[in-house]
């Protein structure tokens, strides 16, 4: 009767698959270590440690698909799954994701343009590479970093040792600081046949390493910028046999554009798609994995998507905002945490940034005075 | 912490108020006779008789607001329930629309156009308005009447027995049979301040009195008829103080609208909202409901919705073809049950049209065929 969709990963992400999902007749089942998950809401929520494989065959064997909404999901976990069950970003994203040298390497070889890189393995290594690059450089470790944990921005020579204790002494990469004019991140997603689609690029505003404010689509985006962020995204989905939707961040350095990074999963520069594209990137994932069509993902619609991060706001101090949408994940508010957003959508760039102000004035002073245009 | 939301009637309406309150934040208790009412996936489902006070009151008591998704829940559930929560849309608006003579007198002395009625209690009633009218006149019952049941259309004078038959017997009103070129509907939506809303008129198409075809909005609607419907819409709205989405079913005949019938809930020729509009009937529903400022009713992109009843078509066979969505209720396929809807939208309304022939090639023929443009 009803396919029945396993997520790895019960968080905000999951959650708005299940909601892009019940539509198209789906339920789903979480798996996640957390007991408060917020997808609970959404579907069945199985609270298990990810090495628990004895949990783990029993979620396989309950459902037709598995998918996943954190990139930090163990490798061993889908592994186990895959003698149960079909998973869906293949398992070699997964694998390259959590390792920023291998994902590196991986845009090198696909010919993406990156930020200089170097493998760092020892304080040595460090030493090295500050005395034949330039300075600053981004020490990064190469697992388990987002919203920018895991990294160091070196300026000086005498932080070297100082930077290889943050990051905890842990093999990592050494990037070249680039002094970029903006980050942006192109999402794309390509069915079990080969077929791809991509959104238009945004233009992502983060602050302590966490996105605040999107906005869709960037603005000044020339044919040929597009183009080039498509052609990246089209190589790695084609060379990792991609199923769902996957996204590049990428640094706009004048007219260049250098991968940072890329998630094999839905992404939160990607929220604004709910109300403003065609069709969702929720929606679309769960087309691509489900092997139906893609749905159209253009935007007649310009828009901004506003994370709440840290406390939520009277939902009516949003909404009295023309051209806005609410969401609450329902999550615990904590400092730092992604606990809902906002969609801001207007007739024009210039409209959708009149009323970014406007909101902005609304928000609780701690989310307003995150949300910074650099 | 979460506000809780009451629905009276677990239908697809229901689930669909849900899907669009999620993102708000609210949780959804439906109360339905119906043990696999399909609003049971997105919400709780309390199974129990309407006139179950004791279930009503342990209902009205774990909600913080209480709303309805059928008009034919009984007006004494609504009185009971009242003594313990709110009930929006308010109780008059239920209970007018219950009574087709109620109803109508109302739209009379709101100056708003009908068709020609009169109430007829009796055959001799029957007897006299035929004698006294012209046929065909259509009979209906006052109560309990919906998607063409308890209508009987009378063309010939010996059909008067047959006719008050096969209403059962039951106090009725006989209407002009109206030669209209189209059936419309309007949708608005008032808040607790009065503030309202409206969406641009549909064009319906119905087969065996069940709604098929939506198309949004309707083509050739001068500003003058659009305005004519929202006064028509706006009088009913602010006489009955209501709070939430109210619809309004009219005939076009000519440059005359003539209003049939009023639905106090969220319409299936609305569906089309979720996709095309900016703020979908549901929410709109639900922002009137708390007290939140109304979203924007614009609709920048032509649209349509084509019931799926009966049966189910496979997603792809609907999903293949650009510019659709696929909802399905999940609810058991029978004769004449609505079990999902699809939503096409295209750039011009030509260019729907073009998709609904498409795809009508491509769904099974008993669900095809029953689409006319009459």
């Amino acid at each position: 009767m009803s396919l029945r969709i396993g997520v790895l990963g019960g968080g905000q992400l999951g959650r708005m698959l299940a909601l892009a999902g019940m539509p198209l007749g789906l339920e789903f089942v979480f798996f996640d270590s957390i007991a408060d998950a917020t997808s609970r809401q959404c579907g069945e929520l199985v609270v298990k440690d990810f090495l628990d494989f004895k949990a783990l065959e029993e979620f396989a064997s309950s459902v037709d698909i598995v998918t996943y909404e954190f990139e930090n999901v163990p490798v061993e976990a889908v592994d186990f799954i895959l003698k149960h069950a079909q998973v869906y970003p293949p398992r070699a994203a997964l694998e390259l994701s959590q390792d920023r040298l291998f994902e590196k390497k991986l845009f090198t070889e696909l010919g993406i343009a990156t930020p200089k890189y170097l493998a760092i393995n020892s304080e040595d290594d460090l030493t090295k590479a500050v005395a034949e690059g330039e300075l600053p450089l981004v020490l990064k470790s190469r697992r388990l970093g987002y919203d920018g944990k895991g990294q160091f921005v070196l300026e000086r020579s005498e932080q070297i040792s100082e930077a290889w204790e943050a990051i905890g002494k842990v093999p990592a990469i050494a990037e070249a600081f680039v002094p970029f004019s903006r980050e942006l991140s192109l999402i794309g997603v390509r069915g079990h046949d080969g077929s791809t689609s991509f959104y238009p690029l945004v233009e992502n505003h983060h602050f302590e390493g966490i996105l605040r404010l999107t906005l869709a689509p960037a603005g000044n985006i020339s044919v040929e910028i597009q183009r080039q962020a498509e052609h990246y995204l089209q190589s790695l989905l084609d060379r990792m046999s991609y199923v769902g939707v996957l996204t590049l961040e990428l640094f706009q350095v004048g007219t260049t554009l250098l991968a940072n990074e890329m998630a094999p999963r839905v992404h939160n520069s990607g929220h604004w798609t709910i109300e403003a594209a065609e069709t969702s990137q929720f929606e679309n994932h769960l087309r691509a994995l489900l092997g139906y069509s893609l749905g159209s993902t253009n935007s007649s619609t310009p828009s901004a998507m506003i994370n709440l991060i840290g406390e939520l706001p009277d939902p009516e101090s949003v909404l009295k905002n023309p051209g806005t949408h609410f969401h609450t994940y329902r999550k615990q508010p904590k400092a730092g945490r992604k606990v809902g957003h906002v969609t801001i959508s207007g007739h024009s760039a210039s409209q959708v940034a009149e009323r970014i102000v406007a909101l902005l004035h609304l928000l609780p002073r701690k989310i307003a005075e995150q949300v910074t245009l650099n």
